[in-house]
């Protein structure tokens, strides 16, 4: 939460930090300037004192939007700097934070964050902190202090997650009647003017769906039939013919519109008869889904619970990560992870050396096992999203039935 | 363009160049591996070969799709190098590329490109040139050479960002027709519902129709009514309620679903009648437009346009960025920039220190003045998109007209 960043800036020893970067795509920017319609921006967070946004003459109204004390840029003239520096962009911008960080006192250890272009901002990183010996340029390599704040939510932060999800299930719910809608010829489900309906036509009902819910598709959403639906991240093959008695896996991931906060969630189906096999398959999915979200407990490391299913998928005759680590056949991936402004984010449920994330109040993440067997021309995967009440009640956020077989 | 790409690395003594990062919102990435739609990649072009990809297992089809060769990152065994550190996943990803690095012998000036979280990329760059002295890992800060690469497009490209073109302008048909649908009561829009048409129904309907259309609002387009049409990067207060008599600019640059090329123009309108004041200020204004795209020449410097500009709105009396550095009311910014596979890339049509820019064969770019005066409630921008043929032809690939009343 954001109240945690001065003790987490404390207990990493960074004086100052600042964030950087335009605002979409960028979560730590996005957070700082809570969502304020800014394209680009400077954050300096003292620590101890209150961030300070400083951003151009032409974006006033929308930074002023965010809440924050904020500086207009042109107050440090840039374009003088420039002529100054006869045109040399880089020692213009060496010259222009000299500036700044004098007028802020900053000082000793200064870490940057932020979504940024790697190539300039090594090279100016690299002049800054020879033009400026007194301060120490840092970072922060795994879960800096934006990560570790963002974690844990706040409740108007789960008021927004709620309420994607609540648009989510929509759009599924949508999108299943969509293609019910279509008459079967053989194992082929077919438009009105007599041709088969395809992945695409599917496809463009969703970004319909979410455009209407004023949500977006910030990667294309996973509709992957079939053999494809055993390949986790396969997002489909557009041409495909949508088929009864197929594997679908809708797996869709949707961002508030501007740039905002994500929800995720996973449903396989099949329209029509399922074979026994992907039943069986399925009936053991859901069973698995069913017992690692019941013990799903404030305090727990979230490792525990990737260990929990690939034990019963072994159990159950299935190839995982641990006994074979480039499976392609069996579960194949890790259990979960945090959703927030990013749709990857902490805690991470997944087994692996050094992760020693522990379900914590605020928590909101993912439980998605999955069973794939593309060579047998078939995937599924079941996806919740859970948070962690204060009180260590897990409420799921994914109000949205789990049945396989939609009967047409 | 991508046959460029050796020869700059040449002449900027480049060995190897990474590009690193996702792909959505990361143009370089999506420029190298050609669109596909992997989450993140390692992309190693050493000078002189051919640019190869390493994907991890999951992505393995969207990796081929991208046409290049394509190694498959299971091979490098992160999880061992993880176990080895201890959990350290700093130790394992320094490990880890230089288990790639010497694979594929990569050696001398290394630079690093795309869009990374700077935090981590700083601290792992630092720790990969402690542990492999012998390269010098680098970086570009200005116009880098992909940048560089991408300002002069091929007929592919040109093709694409054509027909975002053609769709762009039926959106903007569609919402000019959207807006005359409704009927009038004295200066405002009614809606059938008997509630005023609010400039957020006009938003929604933008969107509905990028979405039929199969392109995206990447970030929000710019919508602005009145005094906030007067400030360039006003997206619109969604609360506005839509009126004639005003001024509306609609500013608008959608993408290619799944993150591709660009497109970006504005038109502004007076539904009714406007006033005195605009109109004489909007004939300025078209006068300026015209005279400066019939000089636009390959060979030239871009920068001489903004001069052009600059000029012409102070012969009519507006103040300019040459005449007031903070201006807000007048000419308030640059003339324009090219587009692609960002919305704001090179060449650069602007008069300041250090720009070098030349129109070039394949250059695609924005011609975009516009007189502002938020303190008397209007503002006004005309932006059409430029080609320049090989042959020298400026073709402009915006078909649309200029009429600034719509008549009700």
């Amino acid at each position: 939460m954001k109240r945690d960043i001065d003790n987490l800036m404390e207990r990493r020893g960074i004086d100052v930090a600042i964030v950087e970067g335009v605002i979409k795509g960028n979560a730590t920017m996005f957070y700082m300037v809570n969502g304020a319609q800014i394209s680009h921006a400077t954050v300096i967070k003292k620590r101890g004192e209150e961030p300070v946004l400083i951003c151009g003459t032409m974006e006033r109204e929308e930074a002023a939007a965010s809440g924050l004390k904020t500086v207009d840029s042109s107050k440090y003239d840039y374009m003088k700097l420039l002529k100054e520096a006869d045109g040399d962009r880089l020692k213009a911008q060496v010259a222009y934070y000299t500036k700044i960080f004098e007028e802020f006192g900053v000082k000793g250890k200064v870490a940057f964050y932020g979504e940024v272009n790697m190539s300039a901002w090594w090279v100016f990183l690299n002049a800054l902190q020879k033009a400026m010996p007194d301060i120490e340029i840092t970072g922060e390599f795994a879960e800096n202090l934006f990560v570790r704040a963002r974690a844990t939510k706040e409740p108007y932060e789960i008021d927004r997650i709620r309420e994607m999800g609540r648009r989510t299930c929509e759009v599924v719910q949508h999108v299943v009647d969509f293609i019910k809608s279509h008459r079967v010829e053989g194992e082929t489900f077919m438009k009105a003017d007599g041709t088969p309906l395809l992945l695409a036509d599917c496809k463009a009902e969703i970004r319909m769906a979410l455009s209407a819910r004023n949500i977006i598709e910030e990667v294309g959403t996973i509709f992957a039939l079939g053999r494809d639906a055993g390949i986790p991240h396969s997002r489909g093959k557009e041409s495909d013919v949508m088929m009864t008695g197929k594997t679908l896996v809708f797996d869709i991931f949707p961002q508030e519109a501007g740039g905002g906060y994500f929800f995720d969630m996973t449903r396989t189906f099949v329209f029509g008869e399922a074979s026994p096999e992907i039943l069986e398959a399925y009936a053991q999915l859901s069973e698995i889904h069913d017992k690692v979200t019941a013990s799903l407990k404030m305090g727990e490391k979230a490792g525990v619970y990737q260990t929990m299913v690939c034990d019963a998928m072994e159990a159950n005759g299935h190839e995982t990560p641990r006994t074979n680590p480039q499976v392609t056949d069996g579960y194949v991936h890790s259990l979960g992870h945090g959703i927030g402004l990013n749709v990857h984010e902490s805690p991470r449920l997944w087994d692996g050396p050094g992760n020693t994330d522990v379900l914590e109040p605020g928590h909101v993440f993912t439980v998605e096992p999955g069973i794939y067997y593309p060579s047998k021309g078939w995937g599924m995967r079941i996806e919740d999203v859970y948070y962690v009440h204060e009180d260590g009640t897990i409420e799921n956020l994914t109000n949205f039935p789990r049945d396989l077989v939609v009967e047409l």
